[in-house]
Formats: structure tokens, C-alpha cells, sequence
């Protein structure tokens, strides 16, 4: 059995029974994608705000190219593209395709207007459930459509990230949508929760590089490459915060002089401090006495107990310092998981922002925020990195970026796991991200 | 007398006359912007190619901005803003109206929708007519009314050039408007026209800083503040070549290797070249053996006899010494320019590009495309700059920019004469820019 | 026994065994820098070829200044500096030392003149040596003065890569030194080491965060804060080829295309190499059909049994991929070393470049060139700064650099062991870094 | 009579007085430079503290270059160069020489050392004046020897405005050469001077395109290409403020919040004091309520009635426009110079700076600091560069700078007269620039 051949596992259920799945979860992520464009305006949808972010439109058209590129140009019977130079246009970053289009100009494509983007989708879409149909049978054909699918709902919280960042640029601070408001809720105190370490196995429950038992995985059993193999790690004893840091806590950071400071940064993130003249989070402003944040529903006043977000790995490290403890490693991070349900604050939720934790013990492992971790993205041992341009898709990604876990707010739920390893450099700062703390034991 | 209070000046028709004539021709050119933007999607509206550009929709803005600060801020009764934060949104550069929103982030205004700039300019189109009504007597009030008018045909022209930019650098290589076909003509042989200098009068026809006498200037008597005032300029013997360089000529420079031969270009010029690897005009593209140019059609074969056109000061230049010759000064222009009629391809001809010389003598000097001069952008001897804002206009300008003269293909044919002075700097390719030589006679 | 306050550890011989050492070794090691400067004219000790780099003279005064600032201001009684602006002036990136000069200047400072600096240099000397008189029974004061002769050693390679970088700018290609002949040696073929795994040992041998055992160290128990605490780590099985990848190796990598072909490259590298322009290793050139390189004895035909060196991580790993292998990670290289002797080409054989391979089995692994590993720079779990300023030595650059071992032909022997942990950006070029394969098995 | 062959005129004396004064001048001007540089230790003379400058061991070389390429090269039979590389190395920009050294590398040429330069300087001093024996008849061999004495002292001030810019970038602020104390006298006020205008004539005196008359000229008639032709100009009438203006009187404007206001800036001049956060001259600093300054002497206290001095074009523009007036255009100068009388403040008094006006009436036009005009650098109305690399001299920098008159306290006084034109980009701080007044009459 080929590993390299079927990097993007997927489970051993009965064809028909898969079929039968994928034919339900397509058109349904799918259209998840378009109801969270729905609100935007053609304008909103065509423009960029930073060469690291992409216009919605974009996302759409990208998304659609990924399932015509990699599975109709293969699998479709005289296949012919629904534009012709759609495959160099909304080619992200795949060598192994081709050329492509620069990446901070995506925001000057006018055209294709974004009604031809929706018909782009349409089309695809179609074609696609044409090809469930007659291809279901075949395993690899599966493995790409649920990668396929999740790729589209990476894509999604993409999305809903860049357009904040988008947004929050304009002086109007535009609302994209009337969020719900917060459950009223005691406060919860942060404790430590424990663990002994030891050999301990980390990466997605595979055999052979790819899922054998379906009922082991948390959904379906897909996993990207990048979770594989399972191995063994030796971690010494430690603890992890049982929640997220709040606003409150940051803000005590803030008012002690953190980020002038320089004790407490690691010598690249002061200098981006610095040069940057950064004092709180990108999304905070001060007016007068008060603290407020750009929300996806506009300005907000901040809520102390809610988790701080959008911090880069710089301000996480220093908070942690400040703190007397460290952030955590993936491997700790994932092996504490593992008792964790998986319940959280996702995309699901449509809450579109972290939430304060609700409940005493190990809390808000999955959702609500991304959690910087202090491994950098490597390779696992034994990683092999799939043939062919969609092995380009994590590998080639795996040096000076850091590891995030858990999940978000704008995370669809059936889409995380415990060996998700999600991944940003350490400036990055317009990602659902946030701070758990840790220490030795 | 206080020419400080009277920059941009009008002729002294009685009242009433005036009042009609502002009366047509406002809404008229006001109309012709929509028209312009007609053919544009919401998405092709929005988005800004470069820092030097700015979107469509910001032109439609700024220019009814224009006219809403500088004279219903004054001249209306209890006058409100037609949305609180535009005031700041779309001041373009002007520090004495207060703060402006940054220059590169013109294209991440996705809000206001353009259905709201379109509801803004129908708003103040609807207050500067009613003003007009009810300040037309007051000269100052009809200056501005002129100003702003004039000012809204500057950015008819920069809506254009920007437009064309940004769709270059789409691969789709979008057809903006189909243009029509070119008449057929034979060639036309490039001469040396001779002039033999003295002391000349230089600036617009004016007294004591404004037009006394309205049948004296070309249009109603309006000129720009930096026309002023006339003044006394001594010229040596000077010769101009009868009509503008065409593409074939360049062609030959091209060819001959003059990208790569640094004797040809000004020192600053020759580093522009090499640190950006130029090695024809912006808009030219070579396939196989055939030379080609982006249009506001979209990408046609090169015209032989049709102007070349999107060159910059450094290019001009460097074809002129490469020609044994030279760049007019912009009192050679001027003076030359004195007895030619007005007569042209301008915007009012639609035809969206520079068209080749119909007849023989001194051609094109008004439309097609604007002629780089050797002159530094200066003000004339006792130039005076009016007073508050408006006197940013044009005075703080007056540096490290080039003067260009004639109008171009893009330029309303009653908004160009004789004394008028176009500006950019020596880099700028975008605008409709050509060249016309001249030798000392 | 508090380990924040020793945490550059030493063993516990008897005081005045230490004493005497410390006598001996300090001038030992502080001449030989002197001797390292001494081919060089005041010209040569002066100039900055880069932000990265630093002048010979400024390596000079910077070490002398370590000693005054961490040594004398604490032990000297009525401690006065030898020239009030030295603090500033030489203080390289302790913020807890307080202000400092910016490092892209170094090479402005022609003054103070060097022969100042060697004044200052013996001045120092010579009250340290008065100190080890007197302080030589504390323990910590002689930690202090291990850990100023560590950082002098380290000081001696960095002045000579900074200097080979300043020299190979010029033109001239001037020659640092006459270098002694290669021995002629028959090739050694590369072969696989292998290794079982399993949980290991990592880090410097010290208990309680310090050396108690000072028979366990290889010098005397000296070790960095960065290889403490030991700990252990899981590995899996794997493979390391016995010698270092040869420069006719690397340049069938070239010839192959490999600097044209993205598959090779992580993504990052392959923007390095294309922004860069980059085609061969820094100090490569070509000259008609042959290779030649720059090295510290001028320009000179490419030994094609020599390690190819001043490799970036980039290019490191894309040579890896393309052989099929991959880097090691640090635990495996250190745990491989334990059992390789610690002979190897150091500058103490004043080779000053990497020589050919001379037997089979695992070999080259200390001396020669370090060797990146695909270890991101972090803290080892349990990891403790020590307090104040000197806690900036190591701990705030753990982020975006990677660890490299097994030291240099630049190294001196009796400052390098297998715990040794050096680091650089993934981009780095002029440190005399090499590639050791290795791979899962 | 071939202009073109010429147009770095002399006059006509007989030759054997024109071959004696050479055989003078040469040695004398060539001592002079090393004098200069006599204080400096070989490090000074190495370091480049910007792109824009030179280290003054270039200086050195390149002048003495200049004589060996222009000169050496076509009148010495059997010409061989001092050393087979300086050809490239001290080239500074003549692309019709070849190649040249790039300009930011300067500072890393600590080979050749300064004693070979020396030595260079040496060997080519005495071939020159072999060669003014030989061919002292052949005039256009006098006029090369000539140009090159006037480059030499070009380079005499550009050496020590590069030495205070790298010097003053050093915190010990180190001192050159003690300065001679200023004589105390009365402050003068300042006044206008009135012209009439008219039309005048402009540029050195001479026929043809070279001086016939050596009567006429003031050093023996030399004069740059870029002086000539001598031509008409139109003045309107105007009025010159009778001397520089003072520190006091900047100080003023620095009180008033001139740095703060962007009413007084031109609009690229108010982008570069808010980028560079700019809020006085560049060797200016304050301590306490103390204004003082960097000086070739180190840091001394403000002399209130000195000149202010290193301002650049848009400091002296705002300054102007704050004075309700402007800057002078240089055919203003020019013609108002005329009746001036040369004695100054000259290099030759080494006062090395600017000293306060000593007298009423029109003074300080010559010496003291270059005074900046509105006039942009431009070609003389039938100007014709001479042909070959020489014809680089000037010609090919006649775009974006402007054009500075008079000289200053470190011009050479036999250097100077009413004709010359100096030019800088308006960015420029590092030379001796001060502001003299002017207004329309």
C-alpha cells in the first residue's frame, strides 16, 4: 500500500455509505461558503487589504478552482475548463500547476466580475456531484473531495478573517453583520490542570500513513498530511491553563507597561514592536477612558472576561514571560486534548467572536481561539509529503511559522480535531488567535 | 485690488449671463463623469492599482466633495454634511480642511457603497444648483463654481488614466469601452517648425492677477492659479517638430538598442531603467515578432503612425538626445502654441487614444496626448497661491515635477488653452503623455 | 540551590585548581584573538560589510567590554569605566545594560582608533587577571570569567566569517592570510549510520541545572544556558551519513538545475532564491568552465572533495529533498555524536576552511563546518534564563533561527562539545556552515 | 571652431604662461587635498557614512583617477595604469569609461590601504607634471589639466562635508581640527537690495562656447560646461535680502511650530519632514533649553548671528515662505552678484564654517555657504555636452536638483565666480547650504 499516493486519508467505510456521505457534506459546505458572502456587497467582495489576506471573491473562485484542478481535469471525461485562464488566476500557490497569478494583486481583479464567479461555482458544483456519482466507488477520488471540502472550509474562516481585517481599515469601521449578544456568566478562574508526561503519541490515529478505522477518527477519519505519521514523543511533566487569558488580564499587561517593556519580548518581537510602534492589539482603540474593539459587528466596548484575540506569537510569548509561565508546545497541547469533548464556540454558533469560558476545569480546548504554541511547524518523523502539486499543499510551508491548535470561532466545528495543527509566523496577527499559558510541573 | 482673494479667476460678464452659462454647463460636465463611469461594474469602481492612482468610485466622490467643502460649506444656509465622515474620506490632499485618509488605502473603501457616491452626487449636484440660483451674482461664488468645475474635468482625465492602469494589470486584459476604428491616412512627414524668440509674454492673458477682459482668454477666461500671472520671458531661436513621435520612430530607438545604452539617458533616468527593468513603453507587450499595446480596448496590434504615447519624462529625453535634438521649454511650447487652433482629438471625439497627424504643418499641439517640457513645474515671477485651502491647489506642488503641455485624447476640449499646465514627475507613464521635439534654432 | 543565579554552570574543582586555570586560559585565549587581528591594518579592523556583521575592532572592544561590564562593575572595588561612552558604545543587545549604539553602524565608529582599543583590551586584561587574584575562591566570579572566554571564542569565529564577508565585497580579493595545503587524500565514500532511537538523553550532563561533576563535561563543565536542562526526548529510528556533503556533490545539485526548479524548495527559500537572484553558495563564482570560490586566502579553485560550505538552511534542505533525505533534527546529531571522538579541524589547526573527509564511519562531526538541523532554536523543557542582563545571552533569540552543531574549521577546539547548540536565521550565508543527510530508517 | 571639443574652456593666454601657471597651480591645488585629509587617522578615511558620500580616502584616489583617465591615458606614450584595477574602482559614474565600483560599497574598500592611495597620489602627480612640460603647448591638453584641478577641488569640499556627516554620526562626537575663534562683532541687519531686470545676460563670459578673453573670466577663464553659453534672460524686477539668513532668525521658525505647520511646506517637503521626523537642522540638537550643534571642532553652543547652515531646498523653502518671501531663481543671483566683489569666507581662510555678516549692503554672496535658488538644474539654452565619457561630467544630472550659488567656507576661493552652478536634490542637508531671501519688486 502507496502512502505517498494517499496522503489525505480517509476511512475504510463501505463505498456506498461514503458516497452517500460526500454527497451530503459537498453542497452543503459548499453553500455554507456563500451564505457567509451573503451579506457583502460586489465591492466588499473584490477587495484586498494586505499581500497575506485575499479578496472574497477570491476565496470563491479559489476554492472552486482547487475541486476543478485537482479532481475534474483527472477524473472528467473530456474535460474542459469553465475558463481558460481560470487556472493560472486562481492558482494560490501550487509550482507543480503552474504559473500564477501574484499574490498581492488579487484585489485588482475587477474581472471576472463576481457574478461570473458565482456561476464559476455553480458549474463546478455540478460537475462535481455528477462525479460522486460515477467516481464514488473510487477511494482516491474520495480522499480528494474531502480534501476538497476541507480545504473549502480553511477557506472559510480565511474568509471571514481577512474581511475583518478588510473592514477594520475603513474609517466607517462597517458592520458585516449584527452579532448576538453574549450569555451573561460568572467569571471563571483560571486553575491549572496537570499532567504526568511521559512517551506519549502524537499525530492523527493512522496505520501506514492513512486511517484504517473509521470509528478511531473524529470525523470520518480525514487528516491532513500534515498530522501524519502518529509517533512518539517523551514530554516531561507540565500544566496547562484551564482556560483562555481574558481581556481583563491582557489589559493588566497593557497597563503595567508590557510593551515597553523590553524584558519580556524575545529580541525579534521587540524590534516589531518598535519599528512597528505597536501598544495593544490590532483590533483595540483607546477613546478617552475606555477600552473598544472592531468587532465583525463594528466597534465594540471590550468584555473583560472574554479571551484576548488577535495577538501575534511576539505579544503571546511576552504575555506568557510577564506571567511566569511559557505558552505551551503542540505536543502538550495535543495530548491534553485528548480527554477534551469537543464541544466550543465555532463557525457553527455564528457567534463570529471568542466568548468568555462558561465552566470550571480544562475549558475552550476547541473553538473560541487558536492557540499559539511555542513548537515551529516541522515535519513529523517520517512525514512524506504527497507526489505530484498537491504535495505542496502543507509541506513546503514547514519552516518559520508556529503552530496554533483548537480552533475558532470562525472554525466549522466538523472541521477540527486534536491533531489539527493550524500555522502562522510569529508577526501574524488578523487570525482568531489567543494565549493559554503554561508551565512545568 | 486683492488678487489674493481672486486666484482662479473669471471673466467680468454681467451676472446674468454667467449665471446661464454656469447654469448649462455644470450639470452638463457633472453628467459626462457618470458617463464615463457608466460601463464600470461596482468591483471595477472600487479598486486602486497603486498609490499614484486613485479607484473610479473615489474620483466620483472627491469631486462632489469638492464642491460641498469649498462652496456649500460657505454658501448655504445652515448648511449639514451630506455624510459626517466624508468631510475627512475623500479630502485628497488638502491639510488646511483638516485630517484625510490615507492616499494607498483609497481601495479599501468598499464603504460607502457606490449607490451611496452616486446618491451624494445627485444630492449636491441638486445644492449647487439651488446655490447657483441664489449666489450667482456673487463673482467669488461663480469663481468657484468655475474652479470646481474645471477641477471635475482634471479627474474626467485621471479617472481615465487610472482606469487604464488597473485594468493593464489584469490578465484578462479587459476591453474597458470598444473604440472606434482609426481613420486611414497616409503618413505624415515630421518637419522643423521655426521660431525666432525675443522677449515674449508668457502666462494667461490677465490683468492685475485675473481676466478683465472675458473675450480674451479661450474659455469664459478661467485659468488655473498657476498661470498667473503674465508675465515677461526672453526666448533664443527655437525650432519644434511639426507633430508629435510615433511609434514607429520609438520603434527604431528601441530597436537600435537604446534601453540598454546609457548615453542616451539622464542619470537618474538611466538607474529608473535598469532598477526596473524597463525596456519599452508600460503599455507595450511583444509576442513572437509583433509589437502590441494595451488599450481601453483591450490589447490591439501597434499603430506605426499613431503618437507614441505612456512615455515618461526620462524616455522622452533619452528619444530626443537620442534624435539630436531636444524637449521644448514649456515658454517654447507656449509661445509656438499662440497661433495654432484648438482644433484636436480630445475627450469630446471619444476615441480613448491619440490618433496619427492628419495633416502637414504644426499639428496636434492641442489633444492627442500631453508634451513633456524640459521645464521644472515653478512659480511664475510674482505667482501668488490664494489664500486657505484652496490655495493647495497647485503651489505646493511646485517641485521635483515636470510641465507638461497640450491636453491629450482624455482632456475635455473646453477645459485646455494655450497657458495651461499639466504637471507630473519625471517616472509618471500612466497619464497620455508624448513627445514633441525641439533643437535650437 | 537556586539555579537562576548559575546558570552558566561550572564544575566544582577544588578553588584553587579552578584559579589556576582560570589564570592560565583567560590570557591564553584573549591572545589568540589579538593574534587573529594581528595580519589586519587599521583599515581592515574598521569596516562593516552588512547589518549582520560586525568590524574587527568593534570584536575587540565588544569582548573587552563583556568583561568590564558583567565582571569589573561588579567585583572591582571603587570600579571606575576606562572611557565613559564605552558602555553604550560596545554593548551589543543587552537592554538591561541600557543603551546602545545601533548595530548597522558599527562600521562609522573610526573612532575611538584601534590602537585605543588595544589599550583598553590591556587595561582589562589586566585587571581581570588582578580579579582572578582576588575573586578566584567565588564561584560565581568564575562562572563569570568562564562564560567571558566562552563568548571571546565565539567572538573569534564571528570575526573571522565577518571579515571573509568584508573581504570578498572587495574587487580585489584581497588575501587575509597565506593558507597551508590540502593533504592529498583519496575520496571517502558517504555512507548511512544507523541509529535505533528510543528515549535519549539530551543536553549538557548537570544536575540541578548546573554541573556537579565536572569528569562528566568535556571542558571543565562549561556549558551555555541553552543546553540545560539534560532532558529527554523520544526518537525514532534514523540515519546519518557518515561524512558531510562534498562540493562536487552540491554541484551536480546545481547542474541538475536545482536553483531553478521550486519542487526542491521550501516555499520560503524559493522566494529567498528568486528575489536574490541566487544560483550557486555566496562565495561560489564562476569563471568560463570552471568553479572557483573566495576564501580567506583569496579566490581559488573549488576543491571538489572538500564540504561545500557558507550554505543557507534553504539551500540546505533543498539539497537534502533533492538527495532524498532530509537534515537531522538536533537530538538525533547529538545523540549520534556521543560516541565520536572530538578530534576534527578546528582553528586551532589554522586551516581556516573545511578540509576533505579523511576515513570511513561516522566523521567530521566536530570541526569543519556546523551543521544545520531542521530544529527551530527553543528552549529546552525546564529551560531557565538567568536573571538580570546576562539572561539576554541566549533566551530572547529563540524564534525563527535554527540550531546548528558540531562546530567549524573557525571553532576553536576547546570551546565546542556535543550539548553545543549555535543558531542562525534560515538565511544566513557567511557563517562556515555545511550539510550533513540524514534520514528516517 | 568646434565647440564640442571644448566646452571645458580656457583662456588664451600665450602657452608658456598658461604651461607656468599649471606647472603652479597643479602642485599647489593636489597639496592642498592632502592637507585637508592630514588630521585623519586611516580609518577616517575609510568609513562612507551614507550612500551620498564618499570616504575620504576615495576622495584621494578618485581626483588622482581622474587625472590618470582623462589625461594620463591619451597624452602618455606607453601608458600603463598604476594598478590594473583602480580603473573600475575609482570610477565614480562614467559609463563611457566602463565600469565602476557600486557607490554604497565605497566604505568596504579597506584595500587598496591609504598608503598605496598615497603612493598613487605620488606616481601620478609627478607623470602629470611631466606631462605639462611636454605637451604644455597642446591647449586642449591644458584645458584637461585644468577641468582636472577644478574636480580636485570639488572633491576638497565634498571631503570634508563627508567627513562632518560620518563624524557627526558618531557619539563621541569627535573633533577634526580645533576651529579658530569667531571674531565678536555687531549683528547687521538685513535689508533688500532692489534690481530693475530687464533683460540680462547669463553664464560665463565667453565666445563661441569658450573664453577668448582670459581678462574677462576671473581664474584665467576656466569655466564648467554647464556655465555655458552665455545667453539672455528676462528678469521682472526683485529684491535680495543683503545677507544669509541667521541662526536667530531660523530659530524663530523652529519656535513659531514652522516643522509643525504644513502651510509653509511644499507637499513632497512636508512628506519628508513627517517621514524622518525632522524637526531641525541636521546637526542641530538641544540639550536642556541649549541649542546647539555639530561642528568640524565637535559640539559647540548656536552662534545666534552665524548663518544657519546644512538646511535643505525644502527647509530654505518653507523658511521663505514663513518670511512672506521666496527663494531667489539663479539668474537673479547671477546678475546681482555681479558687482559683488570674491572676497568671502572661503576654504582658505579655514574657518571651516560660516561666519556672521561683517559689514551692510550686499554681502556674503560669495563664501560662507551655498545659497539655494528656486532655479531646478537645467541645460543653458544651446548647451552642448562635450562628446565622450567626459561629457558626463555634468550634463546627465540636469534633472530633479536644484541649483546652488556663491560657494562656501570650504569652496577654494580661486574656485568660485558669479557663473557657477553647484546642484543638490532637494533632500540634501550634508553640504554648507544657508538661505538668502528674495521678493518680487
Amino acid at each position: 500500500m502507496n502512502t505517498r499516493q494517499s496522503p489525505f486519508v480517509t476511512d475504510v467505510m463501505t463505498d456506498s455509505r461514503e458516497v452517500s456521505r460526500l454527497a451530503e457534506k459537498f453542497p452543503r459546505v459548499r453553500a455554507t461558503t456563500l451564505e457567509l458572502a451573503a451579506p457583502l456587497s460586489e465591492e466588499d467582495c473584490c477587495a484586498q487589504s494586505m499581500p497575506d489576506t485575499s479578496p472574497v471573491k477570491w476565496h470563491l473562485a479559489h476554492t472552486t478552482w482547487f475541486f476543478e484542478t485537482f479532481i475534474l481535469e483527472k477524473f472528467e471525461d473530456g474535460f474542459g475548463p469553465f475558463h481558460a485562464s481560470f487556472r493560472v488566476l486562481f492558482n494560490s500557490y501550487y509550482n507543480g500547476v503552474g504559473e500564477k497569478h501574484p499574490r498581492p494583486q488579487r484585489g485588482l481583479l475587477t474581472r471576472p466580475p463576481l457574478s461570473l464567479v458565482r456561476e464559476y461555482r455553480a458549474n463546478v458544483d455540478e460537475r462535481i456531484a455528477a462525479a460522486i456519482v460515477r467516481h464514488g466507488n473510487d477511494r482516491h477520488f474520495r480522499e480528494l473531495v474531502e480534501l476538497g471540502i476541507n480545504h473549502e472550509q480553511q477557506h472559510q474562516e480565511l474568509l471571514l478573517t481577512d474581511l475583518k481585517h478588510l473592514l477594520s481599515l475603513n474609517p466607517l469601521l462597517p458592520c458585516y453583520r449584527e452579532l448576538p449578544p453574549l450569555p451573561a456568566a460568572a467569571p471563571v478562574r483560571s486553575e491549572w490542570a496537570e499532567f504526568a508526561g511521559g512517551v506519549v503519541e502524537i499525530g492523527a490515529p493512522a496505520l501506514s500513513g492513512f486511517n484504517v478505522d473509521p470509528g478511531e477518527g473524529i470525523h470520518g477519519g480525514f487528516c491532513f498530511d500534515n498530522e501524519l505519521p502518529r509517533h512518539r514523543q517523551y514530554l516531561s511533566p507540565y500544566r496547562l491553563a484551564t482556560r483562555l487569558v481574558t481581556n481583563a488580564e491582557y489589559l493588566s499587561f497593557i497597563e503595567a507597561g508590557g510593551y515597553r517593556d523590553a524584558q519580556w519580548w524575545l529580541s525579534e518581537g521587540w524590534d516589531w514592536v518598535r519599528s512597528n510602534a505597536i501598544e495593544y492589539p490590532i483590533y483595540w482603540l483607546r477613546e478617552g477612558d475606555e477600552w473598544r474593539e472592531f468587532t465583525l459587528s463594528g466597534e465594540q466596548r471590550i468584555g473583560p472576561e472574554q479571551p484576548v484575540a488577535h495577538v501575534s506569537y511576539f505579544e503571546a510569548d511576552a504575555f506568557a514571560r510577564f506571567s511566569g509561565a511559557r505558552l505551551p508546545t503542540e505536543s502538550e497541547w495535543e495530548h491534553a486534548s485528548a480527554k477534551c469533548s469537543m464541544e466550543g464556540n465555532f463557525l457553527d454558533q455564528r457567534n463570529f467572536r471568542a466568548v468568555p469560558a462558561a465552566r470550571n476545569g480544562l475549558a475552550q480546548m476547541f473553538g473560541d481561539l487558536w492557540e499559539w504554541t511555542s513548537s515551529s511547524y516541522a515535519p513529523y518523523p517520517g512525514f512524506q509529503a504527497p507526489e505530484g502539486a498537491i504535495g505542496e499543499y502543507n509541506g513546503k510551508f514547514m519552516v518559520n511559522q508556529y503552530v496554533l491548535r483548537g480552533g475558532s470561532c470562525a472554525t466549522p466545528a466538523d472541521h477540527i480535531r486534536a491533531s489539527y495543527r493550524n500555522f502562522f509566523p510569529t508577526s501574524a496577527q488578523w487570525q482568531f488567535t489567543g494565549i493559554r499559558l503554561a508551565t512545568d510541573n
